[in-house]
């Protein structure tokens, strides 16, 4: 890529959720423009509201190619995308209307980074429901931009900048080999593959952002790490055969461990990332260690695509009162990426 | 009870282990004598060469009846128990000889609580194996507990004090419907009736360490708390019925809730405890929030029991580098609950 900082399109979400008010309150923050250049993409309107709400007197400057956009402090470039009637729509509301809003803009977002026009894409967070009524029947975004860039094998990540609890160098990345399915369906989807799969994903990943091999803890499924098989057998059927396989491949990878004492030994800095089994083992973790910090990174994907960790958030949707940390950790990250790509 | 300081006894748990190290290292602060009158129950060889290893010139005294126990900071009482092969025990080691001495601790000291000459017992590790190969085929303390107790109806807690990451004004505990079991059995081991009788214990342990009524939160069992059903189906059909007719009894229970983000408001203090469907949900939360100072709580026993919340450690056993931290508090525990019984 080229000398120059990053291009990131920062796509605007479900406009009755805290979307545009975290995109726009994180603007005026320095960090935002320290090491890339934002973009937004969604309506123009909505933002504008934002702006408001937060009184900032930033322009809001409609523009129809991010190469055209001069980002800074006092000018927030927007590429206009979505429908018109998305402004009548209530805050906090479920609404066929801003599903459809969020859709268009995650894709308009991800067809530019496609086409090179964008570095990397980070996501305000969309409503399941409200994009299910649109039309549009994915689970979120990660599965929507799998579909569109036409790839299987991909996976949800969590990451933990450096930071008073993780106290890892580079971090920490937890990759989910399960996602969103019920407790009960784990077991016949995880597979020696899968675990194998979701480790060089993380290694691929925590090398290319920090430049070195990094240390991987893989999770056990049961309690005590399966206690030698009297608590299950996946850790000696599924777990243990992933990792030595990913070993002889060179992976740094050590497990499967017992998760509840792995976390800390992974916060302490003595993993770089880990492979949990489930959306809980890893979500559990990882939002302790940094609620707000959290940053989702599609991992699998031929563009860059990070998000906040966290959802709509309907019940304080623009009251103003919306955390923007994880907006701008997620921003960095992808700036981090997209300059060590 | 008496006026006077509960009486408590330690068991030396598995000798080869990091038992007796840990109850001599906490014998010399200060917390050990201010809130109860410990005594040990266990071999006092083992409790001497852990003095030496300590470098303490506390004198071991060897008695006979928990009542003529004169402990202090100068003072280790001993009632002797158990095996006298178990000196010849490599440390850091499986024996035989060493599982039939935790073992008569335990049962000692349950006794001695049992006919009230002890108002409650705080047990150091023992080992499974251990324990098994002298004959005694428990997966640990607490059903060995239960079964000389003659109870059905039991939970194992975590318990953590308040502190800088748990800000509850009472702490935090966190019961488990189910244990040590495989995590594929955890749909046939759940039910509404556990569930309940889980809340209730909780619910019974914290109304009587803080004299008010706990506010608990119920974890559901699957990811985003099933999302509506589409991810599973026990948070309809079990959990939330349990919760139904735990609020109807008086207890003040909210949920089922994401375990994810529940844990982050456990430990903000909005809930005095949490109700987690399995081992390592409970676990990897309450162990982020305080890895060495989460105390173990037998709950439903007719006598007190608390334990540290880790294992024997043979890889640091002997080695004078223990942490003592986790034993302080779960006397400290075992003495609020005594006062308060």
């Amino acid at each position: 890529m080229s000398e120059q900082k990053p291009r990131i399109g920062l796509t605007l979400g479900d406009p009755a959720g805290v979307g545009p008010e975290i995109i726009v309150g994180a603007w005026s923050r320095p960090e935002m423009h320290q090491e890339c250049r934002p973009v937004v993409i969604g309506h123009p309107t909505m933002l504008r509201r934002a702006a408001d709400l937060w009184k900032i007197e930033a322009e809001i400057v409609a523009i129809d190619a991010p190469e055209r956009a001069e980002p800074s402090e006092d000018c927030i470039p927007c590429l206009a995308c979505g429908p018109d009637d998305v402004v009548d729509v209530a805050p906090g509301t479920i609404d066929a209307r801003s599903g459809q809003a969020a859709y268009e803009a995650v894709v308009a977002g991800a067809r530019l980074a496609l086409a090179g026009r964008l570095d990397a894409i980070t996501t305000a967070p969309l409503h399941k429901e409200a994009l299910n009524l649109a039309g549009h029947p994915y689970p979120g975004h990660t599965e929507l931009l799998a579909e569109m860039c036409g790839v299987g094998d991909y996976a949800m990540m969590l990451y933990l900048a450096p930071g008073e609890q993780v106290r890892g160098r580079d971090g920490l990345a937890a990759v989910h080999v399960t996602l969103h399915t019920a407790l009960e369906n784990v077991f016949a989807e995880l597979s020696e593959e899968g675990v194998l799969a979701k480790a060089r994903l993380a290694d691929r990943f925590m090398t290319k952002l920090s430049g070195r091999r990094p240390r991987i803890g893989v999770c056990a499924l049961n309690p005590h790490g399966g206690e030698g098989g009297l608590f299950g057998r996946q850790e000696r059927a599924i777990i243990a055969p992933a990792v030595e396989r990913g070993r002889a491949e060179g992976l740094q990878l050590e497990g499967p461990l017992p998760a509840d004492t792995l976390m800390i030994r992974a916060r302490d800095g003595e993993f770089d990332a880990v492979v949990a089994m489930y959306h809980d083992q890893g979500h559990i973790a990882l939002k302790l260690m940094g609620m707000h910090r959290a940053v989702n990174v599609t991992l699998g994907l031929p563009i860059i695509r990070t998000s906040v960790a966290h959802g709509t958030a309907f019940d304080l949707a623009w009251q103003g009162r919306a955390e923007v940390t994880s907006l701008i950790e997620a921003i960095r990250v992808a700036g981090r990426l997209a300059r060590s790509s």
